[in-house]
């Protein structure tokens, strides 16, 4: 299901919006709607944190004031994004409940306070979020001004107690079956750990079963199907009173502790928190790493996502919290919209009085007007999204994908390995992709569980674990004359982390890239080698070398210090109709430059700069059917100038653009006369 | 009421002192007499930890040794302070009532153990305290050698258990009358956290509620309340039975867990602890931060107070233990009896053979003799006190004042904010108060409770929260003339840390101050802006930028750098017949130096050197009616010379001096011929 | 007991060996045996984990797997080394007996889960493990094929649990009689701790006691002899039905939980488990440390011990997991049986497919082959094993003894004093250990209870705690002719951690070395003072300088800084027919190195090289009736050469050798033609 978009309603702008603050002052409740309308904002995030109001005493709902404030700003053209309440407990219910609040992995139970912290299992609190949830949706399902469910928030943690725990046996069961089966997939005959009933099984806590590495990697997996299937319910709550009505929850930055894959499914738009730390000077690692990030939201589902909280200025959570300087606000707004975002939203509207995040920024500040930095800069980028109402509903489509898979993060985090202090493998995945993103490469993030077919190329780095027959398909996909690019730390271990016999990378990996890796040096932090290329260049490594022997594959590099100099680094094999590369040791930002830029234009990647970008620009595309949108961001905080080739005009302005200039920190959106 | 002072006793020269570890040697405590007339010592402090001895069994007492002891110290001219024994629990008590013993926030009961860790709140603790500390008094509380009650020994530290916790909700329905009231304080509506009845409240908690600040500053209030509460039982206790003996307690340094401000009015008299950690070589910051301490102990009861324990070595519970360079016991030791200290006294007079202190540095080594460093820098110190003992009972006065407000340093502390990784309010203040130290300005420490009447200048940085009408005493303050320095981050929040709306600084301090403060930039540790001013000068800036816009001030220095380059970063607003100046970002020394040696040769604020004194020396004045003394302490290792303007002469010798040398570490104590 | 080895084998080399895990893969066990055959291998531990494969259900004992695998063994000309399971309880009985399960010093109970974390107290679990052991001896303790029993695996840590508690209160009775006694030597008096009943004792505890060192001491002391009654039951237990089989338990490096010293009386063979962490280039310092600690093994029961466990390559527990450069192998592995091993053994044989050790290194990785690096090591290692079995048997004889206490080392770690961010008691040991190992001397360590009768030269710095009479015993080795080097830090306490009065160094000892210690300065990191002896040489001093008078010794060399700038900071005194050398400071490796090069060269202590070796090159003798072997490592990564004096040839070849040259890392053994 689409977001149903009102008529005129193009590009989303709007924020979270906590009217449950304010309900003893309608002076500012009506203020709160002329400042949005000031700032050029078609919707609101309602209800996220209102249980106490919306519930007030067990069993008695008061919807009134809710349903006065829905009407009020559908009356004034702005659109309502309403939240189920579960983010946060009542406290008369977590008081009189004791089961709904958490216990931590030391087997205490939490005492009331704080949100996002409630058991997901308990089925108290299951029925009291179905029924609040259904009482809503009977409530607000159909009014004309509710364009979308934004089911609780941010969903986050993880609950230790007997009745998780309880749970976490039977999705044991269901998944081995037997006992023997799970005994040896978690191979417990070390340490004497086999498992002789089902009953004696424990989540991994500190002071008790660590080193079982199955029962880790489960727990983890359980954790995530468990919230799941607890959203599962909020949504099944809510579509079945308004069926018509789109879910979607809000996801988090650089947030692994659940497997985000697994919820795509059951959600029809994607949705996330996006909160770059921008700093002074040059932010162009910063804005990489959030592009990444957007490549993941859309790339769950293949479609636009929204960008459902942002900050206007600063956060209040940082260490530090530098102001967004002159520029940013605008260029960090694009960047959403240029990965395929068809909204720009905040949190919050207006700064709460008290509490923890009264001094997180926000549209409105406590002076209350509208002559602020941060409510100019919003309704700066509010005009520009009018401006560009267009793009709304075109996509991004990636003829190259990045492999990252949460459950190889957590087996290879979970592993004690060759680098206890750090393996890196998100700050790989991101060396990767920033190669790519200085060309302007459209770039799909995808799992293990993922299709590889119609794309040029896959770039798979430290793909310790395998699972979901993905082997298979990356055999496939370069059979079927796909480039591949591998690395070190491949094929080491099945789902259950259990090692494969017979040579890495394992479970025919070794056929596809024509290479054994015998054993792995680690590197001390500082420590260096190098790759000496063919042709004489030479590149640093770092971290760790594994050490290989051709079986078919062709050097393209080898090793240029250690006892291990002249033995291979870099090569490549010819398997099928394409090619698979294997690269053994972590290299520096110059071999991905060119390595990358060598396959794209060997292989004709679409990508939206002709060479390198201007340090600290991006280029992105978004397309439709018949045209191309251009996106270029400046993050560098200095001027840059990004040459042109073909056709291209101002979205905004509808003037034709040869040199696009962009100031210190700047955005523009281009688009293609045709496509 | 005032200390008592024997005829011909004037400076208090002493120890603590536990001959209650040694009551099977009388040799040793034959000889303690000996050593302590050898040392010039008139008083010590007598059974601090000794409940143990005093009270073997439940409700048998036994105090004839300590007679003894206190009678055989009379008849050698030694005085006593009597402590009560309420700083350790016996262990027969803490096994037997596990009440007594604490509970830590995460609600686990202490073990028997450590000490200064029993329960404020426990009745039983309580009433087990009134008895002894009764039993006490009426045994000792007449007795001529008695000078005065310690009160127990450095309160500190708080108790989560159930008891207190009770007793916390009776103080929140005491303050705030209806639960209406508190959650619209709290502004428990941002997350749900809206409390329907008292018991729902608990105290804050890592595994519980950490974001309602307003919460966590009324638990660190309650506190303070319950510890004074605590402190006035004892004190009623001893003056049932003694009501001429005047009551102190010992305070410690850099101690801001409880509000020192709320236990002067139950004292007669301010006594501390104060442990400076000299090193080699140049010792200034450090004695710049320990003058202000003093300060703030003399500012408490605006009369002298004492030195109750210091060492005459090292300590032994910091990472190294440096040794007192020679002259640095008499710098240190009088630069408290310069600031107002009527005493010098040690922990403790002969070192414990075992546990924990043993190595604490004492007056008498393990070594027994007095053949050592330690004694001889003690006896010298001693001769000095006896030479300047005219000097006892003369009081500072001051014309400058600084606002410490404990409640602030909680609020700011506990706030999330634009720097958490250090908002340095603590060292903010000891910048602003070097600049004064540093021309020999006497300076009085205030609160928020205390009157501003009297001063010419009054420093208030960084005073965020408001409370007890204090915005009213510093519009009062300038109306009628006088000049106050705020800064940044002034004005933010209500004594509930509940924001002002409209604008900052609040409260009416935007009138006061001519400044509106939209909003802050944080910068990071090794960032830098400046402060321009109108004559060319340039200071540089760091961690905190306040983007300011006049509403009636003058710029008297605008931003150096970045996008708010040319904007006021310096003001200035006629208020009344004062001035108020705000100083935008946190500045570096000289800044402060040039304003505050502008602003007390403009407004004559009273100071003891014409210029700024050389590198690491301090001076101070204590004056009579009739004259003033001046202490001159050298704490840079260099030698370092002093010109004086009027007529001086030495205290200890009579002889005139026109100027002043000191060597490496060195203090001189000057009379002038009349004031 | 001496080991019984098998004819026609010398030196062992093997590894742990864990056939249990791959019982359903007798292919697997069938290649094992090949590859042990291959890699000249003739014993392996086995067993060692396996208590739920012996025992799967409580009660059930299956044997037969075992028999099979040790007759296997033996038929292919491998012994076994057979363990006693109790390392590792089985999850039946964690779960079915709480009381076997651990409490941390929180007094939590552990969870089931892990290893080496049983209550040595339990009942029940001695219980358990009486019966395994016994079943096991019954049925192998009489196989040709089994030779040693290695008890449990590494015995490690601690229970806070009631029922260790209790047997504490037991020890502690025993030890002082009356709680007077005890409540003299802990000082209890001391913040009214006075105990009045043995009930109100209470293991050390972060939330309880931690400031009576006297306890703290007790209670280390205590958790070694309750281990150590636990290994005695369980060498009762496989005595009693194998009388004539030796018994040996791994012990574990740098481990000082528990006081090995302890154990001795109780082992037939001294064991353990060598893990250095090699880098690239010089690891000069790795093998200094490694080669005191092989030092301390032998010096247990001063005869030849085994390494029972090292790693072909890496370990995989490390921060960072450096491969074994080429050549280190034979380096690491030589220098074990230079400094007395008659073993080389590797944990382990198979790497486990699964769980957290699966990446450690072993002979055999999963894939499964001979042909890689690991392998190639360990067969060329087996090779010259076999080349020079003649060593085996041949033991060390030192002439020097370093003093190296265990509750010496408790006590400084536990007291509070003049540097609480490091004393370095162990590394100032291994600075002076070092200066002797750069000339080849063989060193004995020993501890307070050992006899220093019989060496030359007795060196034991900072000897803080004197205890079991070893002042009277360092009286007598001067008195007798003997050199003594001590250090500052010395003669503070009695055994419980009690101050001696009368002054330092206490217990007779300022007569010894004819100093007073009169106090101490401690130093910052990086400050430094220095050492100027009489004839003009400087040495650099950091960390502590005690100040010291002379009471009849003779000034070596004074202090260059600082205001003790002159005083003496090396002596030495005549006592008796010998000389006791005092170091008032902390120095540098120049002056160790000096220092030492005269003693050994005064007094003609043996040593193995004429003057200092090449950087990084250790050289070790041992000694039968008849000859000397030399043994010479290089670990310094660079090719070395080493001169030698007399007539020496490679035990290996036969061939003699006159200049003996080593690659860049390298070993070479060598035998003197007659003694």
């Amino acid at each position: 299901m689409k977001l149903n978009l009102p008529e005129g309603i193009h590009l989303l702008h709007g924020a979270d919006y906590n009217p449950d603050q304010w309900l003893d002052r309608p002076d500012i409740l009506k203020r709160d709607i002329e400042l949005m309308k000031e700032a050029h904002m078609n919707c609101v995030s309602v209800g996220i944190f209102a249980w106490a109001r919306l519930e007030p005493k067990e069993g008695v709902y008061e919807f009134d004031w809710l349903e006065q404030i829905i009407e009020e700003l559908y009356q004034n053209g702005i659109y309502t994004i309403l939240a189920t309440p579960s983010g946060a407990k009542p406290l008369w219910m977590s008081e009189k409940y004791e089961e709904i609040r958490r216990m931590s992995d030391h087997m205490v139970r939490d005492w009331s306070g704080e949100r996002h912290n409630h058991c997901y299992t308990s089925p108290y609190y299951r029925e009291k979020v179905r029924q609040i949830d259904g009482a809503l949706a009977r409530r607000f399902g159909k009014h004309p001004g509710v364009i979308l469910w934004h089911l609780s928030n941010e969903y986050g943690g993880v609950c230790w107690c007997p009745l998780c725990q309880k749970a976490f046996r039977g999705w044991l069961q269901k998944k081995y079956g037997t006992l023997e089966q799970l005994n040896q997939q978690w191979w417990t005959t070390f340490w004497s750990h086999t498992y002789t009933s089902w009953e004696q099984i424990h989540a991994p806590v500190a002071n008790g079963e660590r080193g079982t590495h199955g029962l880790w990697l489960d727990w983890k997996r359980f954790t995530t199907d468990q919230v799941v299937d607890f959203m599962r319910e909020e949504s099944k709550a809510v579509r079945a009173e308004a069926p018509e009505l789109p879910v979607t929850t809000n996801f988090m930055n650089y947030f692994t502790e659940y497997n985000y894959f697994k919820f795509k499914n059951d959600l029809d738009i994607v949705s996330w928190d996006s909160y770059p730390q921008w700093k002074a000077g040059d932010n162009g690692d910063q804005a990489v790493s959030f592009a990444l990030w957007h490549d993941v939201m859309r790339s769950l589902k293949k479609q636009p996502f929204l960008l459902m909280e942002s900050t206007p200025s600063a956060t209040n959570w940082s260490p530090v919290s530098r102001l967004k300087r002159p520029g940013m606000h605008l260029a960090a707004s694009m960047q959403a919209v240029a990965h395929g975002s068809d909204s720009v939203q905040y949190f919050q509207f207006r700064k709460s009085r008290g509490a923890s995040e009264k001094f997180h920024g926000a549209v409105v500040d406590h002076y209350g007007g509208s002559d602020t930095r941060e409510f100019r800069d919003v309704e700066a980028l509010g005009r520009r999204l009018l401006e560009i109402g267009e793009v709304q509903g075109s996509n991004v489509k990636a003829e190259a994908a990045l492999v990252l898979d949460v459950e190889n993060l957590w087996a290879i985090e979970g592993a004690a390995g060759p680098r206890n202090c750090g393996m890196h493998y998100l700050e790989t995945l991101q060396a990767h992709y920033k190669a790519l993103w200085k060309m302007g490469v459209p770039v799909d993030v995808v799992d293990e569980e993922c299709e590889l077919s119609g794309y040029k190329l896959v770039i798979a780095p430290m793909l310790y674990l395998l699972r979901a027959g993905f082997e298979q398909k990356l055999r496939d996909f370069v059979e079927q004359g796909g480039t591949l690019v591998g690395t070190y730390h491949t094929g080491l271990v099945n789902e259950n982390d259990l090692c494969y016999l017979g040579g890495w990378p394992g479970a025919g990996l070794m056929d596809l890239f024509g290479v054994w890796h015998e054993t792995t040096d680690a590197l001390y932090d500082g420590e260096k080698n190098s790759i000496l290329m063919e042709d004489g260049r030479r590149y640093e490594t770092s971290e760790l070398s594994a050490l290989i022997h051709l079986k078919g594959a062709r050097t393209l590099g080898t090793y240029g210090e250690d006892f291990y100099q002249g033995e291979p680094a870099f090569t490549v094999n010819e398997f099928g109709r394409g090619k698979a590369y294997y690269l053994a040791a972590r290299a520096d930002e110059d071999f991905y430059r060119d390595l990358y830029r060598g396959l794209v234009k060997e292989l004709e990647v679409k990508h939206a700069a002709a060479d390198e970008l201007p340090e600290g620009v991006e280029a992105c595309l978004r397309e439709t059917e018949e045209r191309r949108y251009l996106f270029l961001q400046n993050f560098s905080g200095r001027e840059a100038e990004v040459k042109l080739t073909g056709a291209w005009e101002r979205v905004d302005t509808g003037e034709p653009v040869k040199q696009a200039v962009l100031t210190g920190y700047d955005a523009l959106t281009l688009r293609s006369s045709s496509k």
